[in-house]
């Protein structure tokens, strides 16, 4: 397996040379100047990625990574911790919203147990092929004890989304999106984003799937106390992770990574994947390049890691659910932006006169 | 033809009883409560709309509603008046952007000559039986100098916008989107939008395709001569549109009565379309149960339209080109939110369970 530190000496920028001819060829299609907006500016990114005025992202892919957190004994989630291991099994079922989601752009879905309690072993699952274990334990550790998981862990669970991720993109798959599930898991990302982005907690701790007022505040005390015992370094994305993060989160990170060293592009979903984006980020800055938000989280925190990030979400729809399902639905809108840019003619070829 | 009085009386507001038992079935999804947001409201008013609990929009068609004005004399356009018929020959040789996105979403482009100066009936069309000629006149009159067209004609480009949606529902489209081509055209859609809205010139007329500064001081003088010369009515949609409307725009404001009267969605696009709609409205408030706003425009005016009518648009991306593209893309979401409707098992048939 490569090691963490390769990995990030491998992140080459974006090519802009690219953005710039895919820029010149927009300024000629027969429509008024950027007329499509954002539009352009995503369909020029994936020219830059992918370094041709070809893009594609015809094949793609979804890995949505699983984990439960320790620190749902302290009261943070409105569902039982066993709804983790039943929603993987919904999954692998085709039956939860990722799935009518991804069937509907062409996504391949793979579930990665990247430590969920539940053993998942022994089943007999209709679509076994689409999920990978790497139960590196069985949930994390509650870390307002202590640590959520050992720095070894933390590299692994990167390593290990990582792995999964090349694999995808080894395989021919061009446009990958991240996705979660972890019944808590609000929790850690609301941690790491109040780390990394130096947010209060009363902006950054939201209800997740819905936990009343009393929730929001064991939540809040949670994440309070859990930075105060571990102290997470803000500039160490694995000392973060390690200490506040989660085993899912890690593997996002991983993805994340993987996008920007093989130069493939990425979609990372809401509020947890964006803190797995924002351990990618702190390990190595430049992975933003090769990122695409694809919607904006109606969790109160979603908003500030994505200006961090300097990220732009494509939907803003209220969708709060998670599995990867804002990530996968704005696939629909990036296909429109490679629609545009290859198929529509230029002034030229159409024979309409441009601007007097 | 049918009458403009009897289309008025035959529309129904949407079935609330349906509404509720869609309402109902979201809550069982296996997933927290309505966490996919507006989604869930999008499906839920398919429901309605269709009268049904498996709503479909499968099947897809754009109208583009094509017209010629007067007031591109005044010098409100970046663009030359002949670019009109250009870009009708575009669409019908596939190779604009509202090819390419209904491409995309699998929906048929029809193009509607309401009024265009061009003759294009002795060209040798590609896809000839995709163009519709109901020229009503050869573009309007300059309405800085009197009415833009007579008050019959205003309502002929009605019933016709009317007749043509109406065609392609009976052949079974379950979801029509308005598009619109004719340069000058947000000049007559921004005097529609400050009429019907009472909203300031500052705020409704904008750039359009990109005028300068000269030219957006020129658009504005023209839409408050037009107002001043012509005095059009604010309660009364057909005085508006024949005193500083257009004749794709009333063909649009027809689609919109056509989807109403005959219970079927219907999407609208941007600021010219949004102008369309606002005549509908004027005619008959109980259209919006049954439209929804594709996006909203980068056109500074549209954002007041949508408030006007309230209506909620689907996308936010900075995009101003018309045609139906925001609509026709906007689709992709729908169709989004009804595999979520559709395809999502219950809680109790996923075996998952619900909050503690």
């Amino acid at each position: 397996m490569m090691q963490l530190e390769e990995i990030i000496k491998g992140i080459q920028p974006i090519d802009q040379e690219w953005i710039t001819k895919a820029r010149e060829r927009t300024a000629q299609l027969v429509m008024p100047t950027r007329a499509l907006g954002r539009l352009h500016e995503i369909s020029e990114r994936l020219c830059g990625i992918q370094k041709t005025l070809q893009p594609s992202i015809k094949r793609k892919a979804v890995l949505v990574m699983a984990g439960d957190h320790g620190v749902v004994n302290a009261g943070v989630s409105a569902y039982p911790q066993e709804v983790t291991g039943a929603m993987v099994q919904t999954f692998l079922a085709g039956g939860a919203g990722i799935n009518a989601i991804s069937r509907l752009v062409a996504a391949e879905v793979f579930v990665v147990d990247m430590g969920i309690i539940a053993d998942l072993s022994g089943l007999d699952l209709p679509a076994s092929d689409h999920l990978v274990t790497h139960k590196i334990a069985s949930g994390t550790a509650d870390f307002t004890q202590g640590a959520a998981m050992s720095s070894r862990e933390a590299e692994q669970s990167i390593l290990l989304g990582f792995q999964e991720a090349t694999k995808r993109y080894q395989n021919g798959v061009e446009i990958l999106g991240t996705g979660d599930m972890g019944i808590g898991n609000t929790t850690p990302s609301a941690a790491i984003g109040a780390v990394i982005c130096d947010v209060g907690l009363d902006k950054m701790v939201g209800r997740g799937t819905g936990v009343d007022d009393e929730g929001l505040a064991r939540k809040r005390d949670a994440v309070s106390r859990a930075i105060e015992v571990n102290k997470p370094a803000a500039d160490d994305g694995l000392d973060v992770l390690a200490k506040v993060g989660g085993f899912e989160i890690g593997g996002i990170a991983g993805c994340v990574l993987a996008g920007a060293y093989h130069q493939r592009p990425v979609v990372i979903d809401g509020f947890i994947s964006t803190a797995g984006a924002l351990i990618a980020n702190a390990l190595c800055p430049t992975v933003t390049d090769y990122l695409f938000a694809g919607h904006c989280s109606e969790e109160s925190g979603h908003r500030f890691m994505l200006d961090y990030l300097k990220l732009d979400p494509i939907l803003d729809l209220g969708m709060r659910l998670g599995e990867g399902t804002g990530g996968a639905l704005s696939m629909s809108i990036m296909e429109g932006a490679v629609s545009i840019f290859k198929e529509v003619l230029t002034f030229e070829e159409a024979g309409v006169a441009d601007k007097e």
